[in-house]
């Protein structure tokens, strides 16, 4: 990366005399950072599969795929759920009319067509489901449901099946509710840019329907290309335009839904202000499908931002990050849309794992890289420049450079988002995405190699199981991924870390699911982050919506 | 206002040359806006009574206020409710101690020291308590609503008491559950922004206290100098920074309350993101105190915006005013603060009503206001210059003026904000906050005029009863005030104006309260927002959180 515009302190200001180095980064594809995460996944951070069941790694990739069942012998199949008979599959396939809407397993062999319905993508995950719909109606969402209800049985809603805790593949024999053929886009507003769609719109169909009427999807993450908004609102998925944009709870402004007993919650305003009632579609969003099925999501769009500008820089400690980030927020105000840490740890594994030429001569114990997007290049590079020249005089930031065209934007991105790809070089890597109060976020790590280090798990040599401890992460939004990569499987190692990561993040008040979700894997250990008072609350919310619990079972709470 | 910068079409083209009449308003104070309100107000519209309950007007300020139950006679006291007795004021004033933590009308005569805690503000509701608490910890709430709960003693949260819609006065003896005394800012965090605050701390202390810190709350209204925060999450207060920084239902980070029964719901969470289960705090904002009473709250703060702008434009059209709302959301972008309508007859009626010279010589019929707020000064105004070079151009907008200095930028906004005073000039006023679908928003406006015309009601002279039916509001939100100006009480008037005001906006999905809540005005009528599904459900979930029904009750749904 020679040629990216090297900023140290009098380079800098040289620059800004002449305008010429500081190189805007016109009219990105917004899309470019997901170019690097190489597959598909529900968040912004695709290779995250929790530490829980083990440790992840190669043997990811083989063949068959262990049933959730067997990875969670603990799971009892819930008694009261019936067993699926040829005649309720009749029913079904004469509700939904087309062939293609129903995959029967219960009256015929096809267990490879229902293979992929059955299993997540990490493969990870893996139930016995026997039957597949896929409702094209909200109306035919309903009849399935009530009939599901009255006679009992499971159901797992399905959006693009790219979660991260196995929230949307069944455990046992839950009918698979696939969203698919709920793909219409119903309404947009050019004017207010509110969009109204079907829940199983893919994110990148409605991304790029807003992009050629100048809006953005207020979400943008790794799957877009497979994930359903609606599995992104049940989800409450965060991304990589959270800190711009905000959650889903302020962007979403209305939901249809259908709960367990077949009732269309029909909430799908379209309005920005609107103080008539209890907001309840809000404990559908973020509620993993456990009280209905949303059919249809109405959100508020923002403008396209045709400015991006990309920069990344060397710190000499966690205290500089948190001042930089301080000063980015003051100067960079209304452009900043990305804030991310990289600890040196992590920039080094990468280097040594892929032969990676880092953008930076020099080494630097913290790394950051900050994004922004705005409506005017110009302003942006301006402003960007003169926060440079700002925390380098000051010397919070050491050293950094400034993207000048695209491919130099997508190699920054890269020295973050390549991460969780180079940790698994040396085998499996124990990896948590946790919430952590700002000015402590980077204690855990220093705690938790410390931990390992005087435990003899941690060194250069075969005999060590752990390569290192990192971390990384979108800083702007307090959330940090640990991750430990390792050598070799030592039960030692989790016993250090469990259930020692999730006791120090309870105690700062931090959460064990940042953004990811509950799903099966973290249900467990909810407890960690609500109280006993507010785990009670929801399960009788719960027991409300769904009192015979046929709804997304064994998962959640 | 001879002195600011007329944009006509070249002139503004030479401006821009010239770059000195395009004039920047720096360190603006943001609470400016607030200062044309002339009164206290939950909202940013402080002289919105709902015109149910009758024509307000003159009488407003007579010196007795009714009786609630006397307006609304349709009310009657829940017999399951225990009457107070000696024996429960005893109590509380051993539990809160302190003397002045208790205002006892049971066994003393207090009924003057009763009074503030028992009315409004608009004196438009009146209670009947005999019992003010005043409680100092979140300890002391929960034994309080405990033992309410226990002895079927009903409640009533009370803030700052400026709402509108008399949700925070009690209608019979309901005990007023003061939260003045939890006044404490309990943490802020100055590189994350977030703000945890007792409930009672008043908005206007807590902007004070984040303005020296160069952080503002991200909500700011008219009644910021009363309003207690708490107040403003339970009643979802919308205000003037709406548009740019979102709704509390993504600003809130966390919540602490007491439920009915004394359970503390302890989620005064300080992380930006946490999946981990329903985000129950969500039912609380907007509750409006019927499901708990907020203790503290944790909110999302964004820094200060040091450049202020704001033109003032005449249009030809409403159609236009939609083509001039897109363009400042796609030029301004990031910057655009609020984007305010005002009908040609409401800029034509303060002219009247207080001899008010207006910004343009010429007369249109729309009128928009924009500010924008930004961290750079030459930046803004260079956009700001750019937009409406643009839109006076493309003949968007017909002409404009920008103000040039603080004192124009509050001239500006009196032509906004000096609307509501200026329409009680003949007498009463029926008013009505309403959500509308952008599209359609002003057409209520010209079909109630229609229809009032038609019914013989409008007109210049004596024996009409309506002055004129006219429009404004916050455009950027899709919140319309609809305003119709009397001469004098005529019960056609309200008979053709309800229910074709509630049903127009119904079969538009609109919303029949968009900022103002529901409290005992709109009660009635919140059918004409939510489906019956959705209006049970509700009522579902109260039943749920308070079984005996003793918070806020005869209010909400």
């Amino acid at each position: 990366m020679a040629s990216s515009a090297r900023i140290a302190g009098s380079a800098l200001r040289r620059a800004r005399c002449s305008h010429a180095p500081i190189h805007r980064v016109a009219r990105l594809h917004p899309a470019i950072q997901a170019r690097w995460t190489g597959t598909t996944s529900a968040t912004s951070e695709p290779h995250q599969p929790d530490a829980q069941g083990g440790v992840e790694g190669k043997t990811a990739s083989s063949k068959t795929v262990k049933f959730t069942t067997e990875s969670y012998p603990q799971l009892k199949r819930n008694p009261n759920f019936a067993d699926l008979s040829p005649d309720h599959v009749k029913y079904f396939k004469e509700l939904l009319g087309s062939e293609s809407a129903v995959i029967d397993g219960v009256t015929a062999d096809v267990a490879e067509d229902l293979e992929p319905f059955n299993s997540d993508w990490m493969r990870k995950f893996r139930g016995h489901t026997k039957l597949v719909l896929k409702p094209g109606s909200t109306e035919e969402v309903s009849k399935i449901l009530k009939y599901c209800n009255d006679n009992s049985l499971a159901v797992v809603p399905q959006g693009g099946n790219t979660g991260l805790v196995g929230g949307s593949v069944p455990v046992f024999d839950e009918i698979v509710l696939n969203m698919s053929r709920m793909n219409k886009i119903r309404s947009f507003d050019e004017t207010s840019g509110i969009l109204v769609a079907d829940a199983g719109v893919i994110l990148e169909v409605a991304d790029n329907f807003l992009q050629d009427k100048g809006y953005v999807f207020p979400l943008d993450l790794g799957a877009k290309g497979s994930c359903h908004i609606g599995g992104n609102v049940a989800t409450n998925a965060g991304g990589l335009r959270l800190l711009r944009y905000g959650s889903l709870h302020g962007t979403v402004l209305g939901l249809e839904a259908v709960l367990p007993d077949g009732t269309v919650f029909d909430d799908l305003s379209k309005l920005r202000k609107n103080n008539t009632g209890y907001d309840l579609k809000q404990l559908l969003i973020g509620g993993e499908g456990t009280l209905g099925v949303i059919t249809a999501v109405s959100i508020m769009c923002p403008q396209q931002s045709p400015a991006v500008n990309v920069a990344y820089f060397g710190l000499e400690s966690y205290e500089k990050c948190q001042q930089a980030f301080r000063e980015a927020r003051g100067q960079l105000s209304e452009i900043l849309s990305a804030f991310e840490l990289m600890d040196g740890r992590s920039q080094k594994i990468m280097q040594k794992a892929v032969d990676k030429k880092l953008p930076l001569e020099g080494e630097y114990p913290f790394y950051c890289l900050i994004e922004t997007k705005g409506s005017n290049s110009d302003h942006d590079s301006d402003k960007l420049s003169s926060f440079l020249e700002h925390v380098m005089g000051e010397e919070i930031v050491q050293d950094g450079v400034l993207a000048q065209d695209q491919t130099q934007v997508a190699e920054l991105w890269s020295c973050r988002e390549g991460i969780t790809e180079c940790l698994g070089h040396w085998g499996g890597v124990y990896k948590y995405d946790l919430s952590i109060p700002l000015n402590e976020l980077y204690q855990l790590v220093d705690d938790t190699r410390e931990r390992l280090t005087k435990a003899g798990l941690v060194g250069d040599t075969e005999e060590h199981p752990v390569v290192d401890v990192v971390g990384y992460g979108h800083m702007g939004d307090g959330n940090l991924h640990l991750n430990v990569p390792t050598r070799s499987f030592d039960k030692r190692v989790e016993k250090e870390l469990e259930p020692f990561v999730y006791e120090w993040v309870a105690k700062r008040n931090g959460s064990i699911s940042a953004e990811h979700g509950l799903g099966v894997t973290k249900k467990p250990y909810i407890g960690y982050s609500r109280s006993e008072t507010m785990v009670n609350l929801m399960k009788q919310i719960k027991d409300l919506f769904d009192p015979k619990g046929i709804m997304n079972p064994y998962k959640y709470i």
